[in-house]
Protein backbone atom coordinates (compact mmCIF):
# COMPACT_ATOMS: atom_id res chain seq x y z
CA UNK A 1 0.00 0.00 0.00
CA UNK A 2 1.21 3.31 -1.31
CA UNK A 3 2.41 5.88 1.23
CA UNK A 4 2.27 9.83 0.69
CA UNK A 5 4.06 12.19 3.18
CA UNK A 6 1.80 15.49 2.87
CA UNK A 7 3.02 18.68 3.73
CA UNK A 8 -0.26 20.24 5.66
CA UNK A 9 -1.78 19.32 8.99
CA UNK A 10 -4.37 15.93 8.83
CA UNK A 11 -4.77 16.72 12.65
CA UNK A 12 -8.31 17.09 11.57
CA UNK A 13 -9.08 13.87 9.03
CA UNK A 14 -10.55 11.73 11.16
CA UNK A 15 -14.18 10.88 9.83
CA UNK A 16 -13.96 13.48 7.35
CA UNK A 17 -12.29 13.61 3.31
CA UNK A 18 -9.48 15.68 2.33
CA UNK A 19 -8.62 16.77 -1.28
CA UNK A 20 -4.89 16.47 -2.55
CA UNK A 21 -3.52 17.99 -5.57
CA UNK A 22 -0.11 18.20 -7.29
CA UNK A 23 2.43 15.89 -6.82
CA UNK A 24 0.44 14.03 -5.13
CA UNK A 25 -2.32 14.26 -7.04
CA UNK A 26 -0.36 13.43 -10.52
CA UNK A 27 1.32 10.20 -8.44
CA UNK A 28 -2.37 8.65 -7.58
CA UNK A 29 -3.77 9.07 -11.05
CA UNK A 30 -1.01 8.80 -13.44
CA UNK A 31 1.81 6.85 -11.95
CA UNK A 32 0.32 4.63 -9.61
CA UNK A 33 -2.74 4.69 -12.10
CA UNK A 34 -4.95 4.05 -8.86
CA UNK A 35 -8.48 3.54 -9.15
CA UNK A 36 -11.68 4.75 -6.70
CA UNK A 37 -11.38 2.37 -3.93
CA UNK A 38 -8.11 2.17 -3.67
CA UNK A 39 -6.53 2.51 -0.28
CA UNK A 40 -3.25 4.70 0.79
CA UNK A 41 -1.44 5.75 3.54
CA UNK A 42 -1.18 9.62 4.35
CA UNK A 43 0.83 10.84 7.03
CA UNK A 44 1.10 14.79 7.67
CA UNK A 45 4.19 16.56 9.15
CA UNK A 46 3.27 15.87 12.87
CA UNK A 47 3.22 12.40 12.50
CA UNK A 48 -0.27 12.19 11.87
CA UNK A 49 -0.98 8.91 9.94
CA UNK A 50 -4.24 7.28 8.59
CA UNK A 51 -5.32 4.72 5.98
CA UNK A 52 -7.68 6.65 3.65
CA UNK A 53 -9.49 5.42 0.59
CA UNK A 54 -10.11 7.43 -2.98
CA UNK A 55 -13.72 8.24 -3.58
CA UNK A 56 -13.14 10.55 -6.36
CA UNK A 57 -11.28 12.49 -9.40
CA UNK A 58 -11.66 15.65 -11.04
CA UNK A 59 -8.85 16.83 -13.65
CA UNK A 60 -6.68 18.23 -11.21
CA UNK A 61 -7.40 16.48 -7.80
CA UNK A 62 -8.05 13.15 -6.24
CA UNK A 63 -10.70 13.31 -2.75
CA UNK A 64 -9.94 10.80 0.10
CA UNK A 65 -12.07 9.90 2.91
CA UNK A 66 -10.70 8.82 6.23
CA UNK A 67 -10.61 4.40 6.98
CA UNK A 68 -8.88 4.31 9.92
CA UNK A 69 -6.11 6.27 11.96
CA UNK A 70 -3.00 4.38 11.66
CA UNK A 71 -1.55 3.15 14.95
CA UNK A 72 2.03 1.44 13.76
CA UNK A 73 4.91 3.65 14.89
CA UNK A 74 8.16 3.28 12.39
CA UNK A 75 9.98 6.40 13.88
CA UNK A 76 13.42 5.69 15.84
CA UNK A 77 12.93 6.75 19.99
CA UNK A 78 16.08 8.33 19.54
CA UNK A 79 15.97 11.30 17.36
CA UNK A 80 19.77 10.47 15.61
CA UNK A 81 21.14 13.65 13.27
CA UNK A 82 23.99 12.71 10.74
CA UNK A 83 26.28 15.37 9.76
CA UNK A 84 28.80 14.24 6.74
CA UNK A 85 31.34 16.30 5.01
CA UNK A 86 30.10 16.90 1.62
CA UNK A 87 31.00 13.81 -0.50
CA UNK A 88 30.72 13.55 -4.53
CA UNK A 89 27.13 13.26 -5.90
CA UNK A 90 26.40 10.02 -6.08
CA UNK A 91 27.58 9.46 -2.35
CA UNK A 92 25.92 12.03 -0.88
CA UNK A 93 22.61 11.14 -2.46
CA UNK A 94 23.39 7.26 -1.36
CA UNK A 95 23.49 8.68 2.13
CA UNK A 96 20.19 10.84 2.08
CA UNK A 97 18.44 7.39 0.66
CA UNK A 98 19.66 5.34 3.25
CA UNK A 99 20.03 7.22 6.18
CA UNK A 100 16.37 8.09 6.02
CA UNK A 101 15.09 4.45 5.46
CA UNK A 102 17.42 3.91 8.37
CA UNK A 103 15.24 6.49 10.34
CA UNK A 104 17.67 9.73 10.90
CA UNK A 105 15.68 12.65 12.07
CA UNK A 106 17.83 15.19 10.36
CA UNK A 107 20.69 15.05 7.40
CA UNK A 108 23.15 18.01 7.12
CA UNK A 109 26.32 17.99 4.72
CA UNK A 110 28.66 20.21 5.70
CA UNK A 111 31.94 21.73 3.42
CA UNK A 112 34.64 20.09 5.30
CA UNK A 113 38.51 20.68 4.75
CA UNK A 114 38.98 17.73 2.58
CA UNK A 115 35.60 17.78 0.37
CA UNK A 116 36.73 17.84 -2.88
CA UNK A 117 33.02 19.03 -4.13
CA UNK A 118 32.73 22.99 -3.24
CA UNK A 119 29.26 24.53 -3.79
CA UNK A 120 28.18 27.91 -4.44
CA UNK A 121 24.83 29.10 -2.78
CA UNK A 122 22.94 29.00 -5.81
CA UNK A 123 23.92 24.97 -6.19
CA UNK A 124 23.20 24.60 -2.46
CA UNK A 125 19.29 25.82 -2.81
CA UNK A 126 19.19 23.44 -5.62
CA UNK A 127 20.82 20.23 -4.09
CA UNK A 128 19.08 21.12 -0.84
CA UNK A 129 15.98 20.52 -2.79
CA UNK A 130 16.78 17.41 -4.47
CA UNK A 131 17.94 15.61 -1.38
CA UNK A 132 14.36 16.55 0.31
CA UNK A 133 12.87 15.45 -2.33
CA UNK A 134 15.25 12.02 -2.33
CA UNK A 135 14.40 11.97 1.60
CA UNK A 136 10.84 12.34 0.92
CA UNK A 137 10.52 9.49 -1.31
CA UNK A 138 12.61 6.95 0.81
CA UNK A 139 10.29 8.23 3.65
CA UNK A 140 7.65 6.64 1.94
CA UNK A 141 8.66 3.80 0.07
CA UNK A 142 10.29 2.59 4.11
CA UNK A 143 6.86 3.64 5.67
CA UNK A 144 8.18 6.58 7.93
CA UNK A 145 6.03 8.91 9.71
CA UNK A 146 8.04 11.69 9.32
CA UNK A 147 10.39 13.08 6.50
CA UNK A 148 13.96 13.87 7.92
CA UNK A 149 14.92 17.67 7.39
CA UNK A 150 17.95 18.19 5.03
CA UNK A 151 20.66 20.69 5.58
CA UNK A 152 23.54 22.41 4.70
CA UNK A 153 26.22 24.37 5.88
CA UNK A 154 29.00 26.51 4.87
CA UNK A 155 31.78 25.48 7.52
CA UNK A 156 32.30 23.40 10.27
CA UNK A 157 31.54 26.66 12.78
CA UNK A 158 28.18 26.65 11.69
CA UNK A 159 27.84 22.64 12.40
CA UNK A 160 29.74 23.81 16.26
CA UNK A 161 27.27 26.76 16.66
CA UNK A 162 24.21 24.26 16.56
CA UNK A 163 25.63 21.13 17.94
CA UNK A 164 24.89 23.31 21.34
CA UNK A 165 21.03 21.78 20.61
CA UNK A 166 22.03 18.04 20.84
CA UNK A 167 22.24 15.89 24.11
CA UNK A 168 25.05 13.90 22.57
CA UNK A 169 27.82 14.30 20.34
CA UNK A 170 30.27 11.66 18.46
CA UNK A 171 32.55 12.28 15.36
CA UNK A 172 33.49 8.91 13.59
CA UNK A 173 37.16 9.03 13.31
CA UNK A 174 39.12 6.66 11.11
CA UNK A 175 42.03 7.03 12.99
CA UNK A 176 40.66 5.38 16.30
CA UNK A 177 39.32 2.48 14.23
CA UNK A 178 43.01 2.16 13.34
CA UNK A 179 44.61 2.26 16.78
CA UNK A 180 41.47 -0.40 17.84
CA UNK A 181 39.17 2.04 20.02
CA UNK A 182 35.63 0.37 20.23
CA UNK A 183 33.95 0.90 23.41
CA UNK A 184 33.15 5.11 22.84
CA UNK A 185 30.13 4.58 20.40
CA UNK A 186 28.47 1.79 22.61
CA UNK A 187 28.79 3.45 25.57
CA UNK A 188 27.45 6.44 24.25
CA UNK A 189 24.57 4.27 23.47
CA UNK A 190 23.96 2.61 26.57
CA UNK A 191 23.71 6.59 28.22
CA UNK A 192 21.13 7.77 25.47
CA UNK A 193 17.68 7.65 26.83
CA UNK A 194 14.43 7.56 24.51
CA UNK A 195 13.41 10.92 23.40
CA UNK A 196 17.35 12.59 23.56
CA UNK A 197 19.05 13.47 20.82
CA UNK A 198 22.74 12.50 19.18
CA UNK A 199 24.66 14.24 16.41
CA UNK A 200 26.92 11.93 14.55
CA UNK A 201 29.39 13.91 12.28
CA UNK A 202 31.39 12.13 9.91
CA UNK A 203 34.13 12.88 7.25
CA UNK A 204 34.11 13.00 3.38
CA UNK A 205 35.90 10.31 1.30
CA UNK A 206 39.35 11.90 2.79
CA UNK A 207 38.28 12.11 6.38
CA UNK A 208 38.06 14.74 8.93
CA UNK A 209 41.33 16.81 9.14
CA UNK A 210 43.70 16.59 12.85
CA UNK A 211 42.18 20.74 13.01
CA UNK A 212 38.75 19.53 12.81
CA UNK A 213 38.72 16.69 14.81
CA UNK A 214 40.68 19.10 17.57
CA UNK A 215 37.42 21.69 16.99
CA UNK A 216 34.85 19.37 17.40
CA UNK A 217 36.27 17.95 20.44
CA UNK A 218 36.70 21.43 22.10
CA UNK A 219 32.80 21.36 21.38
CA UNK A 220 32.19 18.24 23.23
CA UNK A 221 32.28 15.72 20.46
CA UNK A 222 33.31 12.52 21.47
CA UNK A 223 35.64 10.90 18.72
CA UNK A 224 34.65 7.28 18.18
CA UNK A 225 35.52 4.34 15.61
CA UNK A 226 33.47 2.03 14.52
CA UNK A 227 34.98 -1.75 14.38
CA UNK A 228 38.01 -3.13 12.77
CA UNK A 229 37.28 -2.76 9.01
CA UNK A 230 37.84 0.91 7.16
CA UNK A 231 34.37 2.22 5.89
CA UNK A 232 33.85 4.46 3.06
CA UNK A 233 32.69 7.99 3.86
CA UNK A 234 28.83 6.79 2.71
CA UNK A 235 29.32 3.38 4.24
CA UNK A 236 30.01 5.01 8.01
CA UNK A 237 26.34 6.38 8.34
CA UNK A 238 24.65 3.57 7.76
CA UNK A 239 26.41 1.44 10.09
CA UNK A 240 25.79 3.71 12.80
CA UNK A 241 21.78 4.10 11.94
CA UNK A 242 21.74 0.26 11.87
CA UNK A 243 23.57 0.08 14.60
CA UNK A 244 21.50 2.36 16.55
CA UNK A 245 18.20 0.77 15.29
CA UNK A 246 19.73 -3.13 16.16
CA UNK A 247 20.28 -1.45 20.21
CA UNK A 248 16.95 0.61 20.47
CA UNK A 249 14.10 -1.27 18.75
CA UNK A 250 15.83 -4.69 18.53
CA UNK A 251 18.29 -5.61 21.34
CA UNK A 252 15.98 -3.52 24.00
CA UNK B 1 48.61 2.71 3.01
CA UNK B 2 47.27 1.01 -0.14
CA UNK B 3 46.79 -2.68 0.73
CA UNK B 4 46.57 -5.73 -2.24
CA UNK B 5 45.09 -9.03 -1.48
CA UNK B 6 47.07 -11.52 -3.72
CA UNK B 7 45.65 -15.03 -4.88
CA UNK B 8 49.59 -16.65 -3.75
CA UNK B 9 50.47 -17.80 -0.37
CA UNK B 10 52.79 -15.57 1.35
CA UNK B 11 53.45 -18.46 4.49
CA UNK B 12 57.00 -18.27 4.10
CA UNK B 13 57.39 -13.77 3.39
CA UNK B 14 59.39 -13.42 6.93
CA UNK B 15 62.36 -11.89 6.17
CA UNK B 16 62.58 -12.37 2.42
CA UNK B 17 61.32 -11.07 -0.86
CA UNK B 18 58.52 -10.84 -3.23
CA UNK B 19 57.60 -10.32 -6.76
CA UNK B 20 54.44 -9.61 -8.09
CA UNK B 21 53.52 -8.81 -11.64
CA UNK B 22 50.50 -8.61 -13.58
CA UNK B 23 47.30 -6.32 -12.27
CA UNK B 24 49.05 -5.89 -8.73
CA UNK B 25 52.26 -4.25 -10.50
CA UNK B 26 50.38 -2.42 -12.53
CA UNK B 27 48.31 -1.14 -9.93
CA UNK B 28 51.49 -0.17 -7.95
CA UNK B 29 53.43 1.40 -10.57
CA UNK B 30 50.97 2.70 -12.97
CA UNK B 31 47.98 3.60 -10.86
CA UNK B 32 49.41 4.84 -7.41
CA UNK B 33 52.50 5.57 -9.39
CA UNK B 34 54.91 4.18 -6.40
CA UNK B 35 58.42 4.42 -6.17
CA UNK B 36 61.01 2.58 -4.50
CA UNK B 37 61.16 3.06 -0.82
CA UNK B 38 57.42 2.72 -0.53
CA UNK B 39 55.27 0.70 1.76
CA UNK B 40 52.57 -1.61 1.21
CA UNK B 41 50.15 -4.38 3.24
CA UNK B 42 50.49 -7.69 1.24
CA UNK B 43 47.81 -10.12 2.44
CA UNK B 44 47.51 -14.02 0.69
CA UNK B 45 44.39 -16.27 1.06
CA UNK B 46 45.32 -17.71 4.03
CA UNK B 47 45.00 -14.36 6.03
CA UNK B 48 49.12 -14.27 6.03
CA UNK B 49 49.27 -10.01 6.16
CA UNK B 50 52.50 -8.48 6.23
CA UNK B 51 54.14 -4.84 5.84
CA UNK B 52 56.67 -4.81 2.40
CA UNK B 53 58.50 -2.64 0.87
CA UNK B 54 59.37 -1.79 -2.56
CA UNK B 55 62.71 -2.39 -3.72
CA UNK B 56 62.96 -2.22 -7.05
CA UNK B 57 61.09 -2.56 -10.55
CA UNK B 58 61.24 -4.20 -13.86
CA UNK B 59 59.61 -3.62 -17.28
CA UNK B 60 56.97 -6.69 -15.99
CA UNK B 61 57.20 -6.90 -12.21
CA UNK B 62 58.07 -5.05 -8.50
CA UNK B 63 60.18 -6.67 -5.85
CA UNK B 64 59.36 -6.05 -2.58
CA UNK B 65 60.75 -7.23 1.07
CA UNK B 66 59.19 -7.90 4.19
CA UNK B 67 58.97 -5.43 6.73
CA UNK B 68 56.83 -6.72 9.76
CA UNK B 69 53.70 -9.02 10.01
CA UNK B 70 50.55 -7.07 10.81
CA UNK B 71 49.32 -7.63 13.98
CA UNK B 72 45.77 -6.12 13.35
CA UNK B 73 42.47 -8.57 12.96
CA UNK B 74 39.92 -7.01 11.33
CA UNK B 75 37.74 -9.94 10.51
CA UNK B 76 34.09 -10.34 12.13
CA UNK B 77 34.53 -12.99 14.63
CA UNK B 78 31.62 -14.83 12.94
CA UNK B 79 31.33 -16.24 9.59
CA UNK B 80 28.12 -14.45 8.11
CA UNK B 81 26.73 -15.73 4.63
CA UNK B 82 24.59 -13.30 2.94
CA UNK B 83 22.33 -15.06 0.47
CA UNK B 84 20.25 -12.02 -1.80
CA UNK B 85 17.41 -12.88 -4.53
CA UNK B 86 19.05 -11.34 -7.28
CA UNK B 87 18.76 -7.71 -7.79
CA UNK B 88 18.91 -4.99 -10.43
CA UNK B 89 22.53 -4.61 -11.37
CA UNK B 90 23.48 -1.41 -9.51
CA UNK B 91 22.00 -2.91 -6.78
CA UNK B 92 23.50 -6.03 -6.72
CA UNK B 93 26.97 -4.54 -7.18
CA UNK B 94 26.53 -2.28 -4.12
CA UNK B 95 25.33 -5.48 -2.19
CA UNK B 96 28.58 -6.74 -3.14
CA UNK B 97 31.05 -3.76 -2.09
CA UNK B 98 28.99 -2.74 0.93
CA UNK B 99 28.78 -6.55 2.27
CA UNK B 100 32.56 -7.01 2.17
CA UNK B 101 33.32 -3.63 3.55
CA UNK B 102 31.12 -4.27 6.79
CA UNK B 103 32.62 -7.93 6.52
CA UNK B 104 30.79 -10.76 5.14
CA UNK B 105 32.55 -14.16 5.07
CA UNK B 106 30.26 -14.79 1.76
CA UNK B 107 28.09 -13.77 -0.88
CA UNK B 108 25.71 -15.34 -2.99
CA UNK B 109 23.17 -14.28 -5.37
CA UNK B 110 20.26 -16.62 -5.95
CA UNK B 111 17.07 -16.48 -8.92
CA UNK B 112 14.47 -15.66 -6.65
CA UNK B 113 10.50 -16.15 -7.91
CA UNK B 114 10.16 -12.27 -7.89
CA UNK B 115 13.67 -11.90 -9.30
CA UNK B 116 13.15 -9.52 -12.38
CA UNK B 117 16.91 -9.86 -13.52
CA UNK B 118 17.44 -13.74 -15.62
CA UNK B 119 20.60 -14.44 -16.29
CA UNK B 120 21.61 -17.57 -18.38
CA UNK B 121 24.93 -19.60 -17.68
CA UNK B 122 26.95 -17.58 -20.12
CA UNK B 123 26.18 -14.27 -18.06
CA UNK B 124 26.81 -16.12 -14.79
CA UNK B 125 30.59 -16.48 -15.28
CA UNK B 126 30.78 -13.19 -16.21
CA UNK B 127 28.63 -11.48 -13.55
CA UNK B 128 30.88 -13.68 -10.72
CA UNK B 129 34.11 -12.32 -12.49
CA UNK B 130 33.08 -8.88 -12.08
CA UNK B 131 31.29 -9.30 -8.59
CA UNK B 132 34.84 -10.91 -7.64
CA UNK B 133 36.88 -8.13 -8.36
CA UNK B 134 34.18 -5.85 -6.80
CA UNK B 135 35.02 -7.56 -3.85
CA UNK B 136 38.45 -7.89 -3.82
CA UNK B 137 38.58 -3.82 -4.53
CA UNK B 138 36.47 -3.43 -1.32
CA UNK B 139 38.55 -5.77 0.49
CA UNK B 140 42.03 -3.89 -0.41
CA UNK B 141 39.68 -0.79 0.61
CA UNK B 142 38.59 -1.65 3.89
CA UNK B 143 41.70 -3.71 4.77
CA UNK B 144 40.30 -6.71 5.62
CA UNK B 145 42.78 -10.05 5.43
CA UNK B 146 40.10 -12.04 3.20
CA UNK B 147 38.40 -11.48 0.27
CA UNK B 148 34.64 -12.69 0.55
CA UNK B 149 33.68 -15.74 -1.90
CA UNK B 150 31.16 -14.36 -4.14
CA UNK B 151 28.55 -17.20 -5.55
CA UNK B 152 25.76 -17.50 -7.85
CA UNK B 153 22.79 -20.43 -7.01
CA UNK B 154 20.29 -20.60 -10.15
CA UNK B 155 17.52 -22.07 -7.56
CA UNK B 156 16.49 -22.10 -4.45
CA UNK B 157 16.89 -25.54 -4.07
CA UNK B 158 20.67 -25.36 -4.20
CA UNK B 159 20.76 -22.66 -1.54
CA UNK B 160 18.72 -25.40 0.40
CA UNK B 161 20.95 -28.17 0.04
CA UNK B 162 23.70 -26.04 0.88
CA UNK B 163 22.64 -24.33 3.93
CA UNK B 164 23.42 -27.61 5.23
CA UNK B 165 26.93 -26.35 6.10
CA UNK B 166 25.91 -23.06 8.44
CA UNK B 167 25.45 -23.42 12.11
CA UNK B 168 22.60 -20.87 12.02
CA UNK B 169 19.91 -19.96 9.74
CA UNK B 170 17.94 -16.88 9.48
CA UNK B 171 15.84 -15.01 6.69
CA UNK B 172 15.00 -11.37 6.75
CA UNK B 173 11.11 -11.30 5.78
CA UNK B 174 9.12 -7.82 5.11
CA UNK B 175 6.16 -9.40 6.25
CA UNK B 176 7.54 -10.27 10.00
CA UNK B 177 8.77 -6.12 10.16
CA UNK B 178 5.13 -5.16 9.26
CA UNK B 179 3.38 -7.04 12.72
CA UNK B 180 6.12 -6.26 14.58
CA UNK B 181 8.52 -9.12 14.45
CA UNK B 182 11.70 -7.49 16.81
CA UNK B 183 13.42 -10.10 18.99
CA UNK B 184 14.48 -13.05 16.58
CA UNK B 185 17.41 -11.47 14.82
CA UNK B 186 18.91 -10.24 18.80
CA UNK B 187 17.98 -13.68 19.93
CA UNK B 188 19.63 -15.84 17.10
CA UNK B 189 22.82 -13.45 17.52
CA UNK B 190 23.17 -13.70 21.57
CA UNK B 191 23.32 -17.72 20.72
CA UNK B 192 26.24 -17.29 18.02
CA UNK B 193 29.75 -18.49 18.78
CA UNK B 194 32.80 -17.24 18.09
CA UNK B 195 33.68 -18.93 14.85
CA UNK B 196 30.26 -20.12 14.12
CA UNK B 197 28.69 -19.42 11.15
CA UNK B 198 25.33 -17.89 10.23
CA UNK B 199 23.82 -17.68 6.74
CA UNK B 200 20.94 -14.96 6.07
CA UNK B 201 18.83 -15.15 3.26
CA UNK B 202 17.23 -11.79 1.98
CA UNK B 203 14.94 -11.66 -1.11
CA UNK B 204 15.22 -9.13 -4.17
CA UNK B 205 13.66 -5.96 -4.73
CA UNK B 206 10.08 -7.67 -4.70
CA UNK B 207 10.67 -9.83 -1.37
CA UNK B 208 10.54 -13.00 -1.10
CA UNK B 209 7.12 -15.46 -1.81
CA UNK B 210 5.25 -17.29 0.50
CA UNK B 211 6.45 -20.60 -1.27
CA UNK B 212 10.01 -19.63 -0.74
CA UNK B 213 9.71 -18.68 3.32
CA UNK B 214 7.87 -22.21 3.28
CA UNK B 215 10.72 -24.04 1.88
CA UNK B 216 13.44 -22.04 3.82
CA UNK B 217 11.54 -22.45 7.04
CA UNK B 218 10.87 -26.25 6.22
CA UNK B 219 14.67 -26.07 5.95
CA UNK B 220 15.11 -24.78 9.53
CA UNK B 221 15.86 -21.04 8.73
CA UNK B 222 14.48 -18.87 11.38
CA UNK B 223 12.13 -15.22 9.75
CA UNK B 224 13.09 -12.45 11.32
CA UNK B 225 12.11 -9.05 11.16
CA UNK B 226 14.51 -5.73 10.94
CA UNK B 227 13.03 -2.85 13.20
CA UNK B 228 9.48 -1.12 12.09
CA UNK B 229 10.47 0.35 8.99
CA UNK B 230 10.46 -1.00 5.52
CA UNK B 231 14.09 -1.56 3.75
CA UNK B 232 15.02 -2.14 0.52
CA UNK B 233 16.35 -5.21 -1.02
CA UNK B 234 20.42 -3.82 -0.76
CA UNK B 235 19.65 -2.21 2.60
CA UNK B 236 18.42 -5.36 4.76
CA UNK B 237 22.34 -6.91 4.20
CA UNK B 238 24.21 -3.97 5.27
CA UNK B 239 21.36 -3.66 8.13
CA UNK B 240 22.38 -6.96 9.26
CA UNK B 241 25.88 -6.61 8.91
CA UNK B 242 26.29 -3.31 10.77
CA UNK B 243 24.26 -4.96 13.34
CA UNK B 244 26.57 -8.19 13.74
CA UNK B 245 29.88 -6.01 13.59
CA UNK B 246 28.00 -3.56 16.33
CA UNK B 247 27.07 -6.52 18.64
CA UNK B 248 30.49 -8.74 18.49
CA UNK B 249 33.18 -5.78 17.79
CA UNK B 250 32.04 -3.08 19.82
CA UNK B 251 29.24 -4.02 22.53
CA UNK B 252 30.79 -7.62 23.85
Amino acid sequence: MQRYMLTESLADFKGTTTELSGEHFHHIKNVMRSKVGTKVYLTDPNRHSFVAEIISFTDQTVLLKWVSNEERNSELPVEVTIASGLTKGDKQELIIQKATELGANQIITFASNYSVVKWDSKKVAKKITRFQRIAQEAAEQSHRQQVPMVDHFNDLKTLLDSSKNYTHKLVAYEEESKVGEKSRFADTLTKVKSGESLLIVFGPEGGLSLNEITQLQAEGFVTCGLGPRILRAETAPLYVLAAISYQFELLN
